[in-house]
C-alpha cells in the first residue's frame, strides 16, 4: 500500500510499504476513504530533525472495514467507519469515565500512519463508529471531522463548560478554534469572540456563530477583548498550542473563568501562580479531547445538516499529492486539506 | 491601640498606635475579641526584607462592632461578628458569582491588621456576620475558623468537587489541610489521604476524616499514594503554596482528576505542558477562597458541634506575646496560634 511519511522538517514522502494486518483478535484493518492533515503534523513538519526513518503520519479516516479480528463484534467487513484519534477499549475505568485518552489498556494508544491506504485499528470496538451513509455521501467531510477536530474543539467547549447565554473567546482560526466555535454556539453560547486573523478562516467562524472577531494579538489583543467583554470572558477556549496562545488566554480571561486548551501545549512550564491564575481563581483544563465520547452526541447533526463542520476543509488533494497539503496548510494557503482515495 | 507590625524577616513587634476611626459610611469599627495568626503570615515573616516602617499584620478576626458608619445596615455596635479575611460589597457580578476575592468595589481588599486591638472593616455590610453567641462563647475558636482556614480548606474541596465516595487526597498537615480534610468528609468523600509528616497534626487529620496518611514527601511520596489509590486520587487538595507541593499534587493526581489550589503559590511558573497536566486532561483550579460565600453555609454544623474547626488551635497567646506565636508556628512547635484579648 501506499502510505505518507515525515523524514524530518519539511521532509514528506508518500511510499509504498507492504499492508497492515491483524495482529490481535481485536483489530480491524480499514480502507481509508478519506484522510486529512492536521494542525497537529504541522508541529513535527517545522520541527523534526533530518532521519534516515521515516514515521507514518496522519491520526484523522474514516474508511471502510476490510477485515476484522475473531473478537471484533461491532463492525464488519464492508461497513463505513470512522475512527477516533485515539484507540482505545472504551470499557476501562478513564473510558468510562470520558478521559478516553487515558484508556488504560495496554493496546491502546494513537493513530499515527492515517494517511495511508490502509490502516490498522486496535481495538476496533472500543475506537470505530459505524456511520450509516454510503461511501460517496457528500457528508464524508463532515464526518471525517468527527475524528478529530470537530470532537477537539466541542472538548474545549465542554470543558469550559459553556451553556445558554454565555460570552465565550475562542483564540486561534484554526480548524479546531472554528469548531471551537461551532460547539459553542451548539452549547448556546450567545457572544463568541473568534481571536484570528486570516480574513477567509474569521469568515467562516463567523457562519459558524462568532459574533465578534479580534485580529489583533498580544497585548494589543488582550486589550480589545477586554474592552469588548468590559473586563475579560469567563469562558477561554485556546486551540492554538503555542506559548503566546497561553499567555493571550491569561490575558483575557475574566476572575473566576476557565481557560479550556485544547492545542497540544508546545511548552511545558508556563505561569500560574497569583499573579496568571491563582489570584482570580482562574481554572486551567482540557487535554487530548476524548472524541470517541463524542461521535454519539455530534454525529446527528451532522447527518441531519444542521452543521457543517466539513467546511473547515478547503483543498482536496490525492495521496500522492499530501506533500502539497503539508506545504500549502504550512504556508497558511490552505486551512485544512481532505484526502481523497 | 496595640497592634501587631512586621519589621522584617524574624522580626514582629506589638505596638501602639492610634486607634482607627470610621473613614467611609459604609465602614465599621470593630473590637477584637479572638484573632490569629496565619501559614500565610509565615511568609512575609520567613523573608521580608527589614524595613524602617513596619506593616501591620493579621486577616482573621472575630469581635463586637464599636461603631458603625451611616451607611452600615446589617450590624451593629455591640454585635459579636466575624469578618472574611477579604473585604468585599457582597454584590457586585463577582461577589454574586461566589468569587468574593475578586471584588470589584473600588473599596474591596484583604485585611493586613487584625492582630490588634481594634479594626477597622471597610463595606462592612458585604464582610461582617453576626455570630448568634455571646463573646464568651466556648465556640470562639471555631467561629474564627470560619475568617479563613475552614473557608479556605472549605474552598479547595468545593473546587475539587468532592462529593459522595470520592478519594481525595490532601496535600499539607497545616489548619487549611487539616480543614481540606474536614470539609471533604463533610462533602461525602469516603477515602481521604492525608501527605503530611507532623505526628500531631496528621492525627488531628485522622479525627477530622483522613482514612490514610503519608508522610513520604516528593517521589517516594507520589509513590506510596499511587500506589494506595492504583494510580493516583482523582481530587488533589493542595493546602502549602510551596513548588514541592505542586510538583506533588502533578504527581499523584490521576487522569481526568483535578488539582485544587488554596495554598497561596510562592512560585509563578510550573509545569502545564504535555507531560505534567494536558495529556491526562488534569484541571487545575483554586485561589483565594470566598470566604463570605461560605460561612453562612458552615455556620451550622459549627453552631450545633457537629464539626469542631477550632481544634486547629493548639496555642493560645495574649497579644504582647504575638511574636513568641510566630516563633512557635515557625518552627513548627505551635500548628495555629490564637490570640485572646
Amino acid at each position: 500500500m501506499r502510505a505518507t511519511f515525515l523524514y524530518g522538517a519539511g521532509d514528506v514522502r508518500v511510499e509504498t510499504i507492504a499492508d497492515p494486518a491483524v495482529q490481535q483478535p481485536t483489530d480491524a484493518i480499514v480502507r481509508v476513504v478519506r484522510a486529512c492533515v492536521c494542525g497537529t503534523d504541522l508541529h513535527p513538519y517545522r520541527s523534526a530533525p533530518a532521519s534516515a526513518h521515516g514515521r507514518q503520519m496522519g491520526h484523522e479516516f474514516l474508511g471502510t472495514v476490510e477485515r476484522t479480528g475473531t473478537d471484533v463484534a461491532g463492525v464488519r467487513a464492508g461497513d463505513l467507519v470512522v475512527a477516533s484519534f485515539s484507540y482505545q477499549d472504551n470499557t476501562c475505568e478513564f473510558c468510562r469515565a470520558g478521559v478516553q485518552t487515558a484508556c488504560v489498556h495496554p493496546q491502546s494508544g494513537f493513530f499515527g500512519g492515517a494517511q495511508a491506504e490502509l490502516v490498522r485499528v486496535p481495538l476496533a470496538d472500543g475506537t470505530l463508529v459505524k456511520l450509516p451513509v454510503d461511501a460517496d455521501s457528500e457528508l464524508l467531510p463532515s464526518l471525517l471531522t468527527l475524528a478529530d477536530v470537530y470532537g477537539t474543539g466541542y472538548h474545549a467547549a465542554k470543558r469550559a463548560n459553556v451553556g445558554a447565554g454565555d460570552t465565550v473567546a475562542v483564540i486561534g482560526d484554526g480548524a479546531v478554534g472554528l469548531l471551537a466555535v461551532l460547539s459553542a454556539r451548539q452549547l448556546g453560547a450567545e457572544r463568541i469572540i473568534l481571536m484570528g486573523r486570516h480574513r477567509a478562516r474569521t469568515d467562516l467562524g463567523r457562519e459558524y456563530g462568532a459574533t465578534d472577531v479580534v485580529a489583533e494579538r498580544g497585548e494589543e489583543g488582550i486589550a480589545e477583548v477586554r474592552d469588548r467583554t468590559g473586563g475579560g470572558a469567563l469562558k477561554v477556549l485556546e486551540a492554538v498550542g503555542h506559548r503566546p496562545a497561553y499567555d493571550q488566554a491569561v490575558g483575557i480571561v475574566r476572575p473566576g473563568g476557565v481557560i479550556s486548551r485544547v492545542g497540544v501545549p508546545q511548552y511545558e512550564e508556563a505561569p500560574i501562580g497569583f499573579a496568571s491564575l491563582f489570584a482570580r481563581n482562574i481554572t486551567l483544563n482540557g487535554g487530548p479531547a476524548p472524541v470517541r465520547a463524542y461521535i454519539d452526541r455530534l454525529l446527528p447533526a451532522v447527518l441531519d445538516g444542521t452543521v457543517n463542520p466539513g467546511k473547515v476543509f478547503d483543498r482536496t488533494v490525492s495521496l500522492d499529492e499530501v506533500p502539497d497539503a503539508y506545504r500549502g496548510m504550512d504556508d497558511r494557503a490552505v486551512l485544512k486539506a481532505l484526502i481523497a482515495f
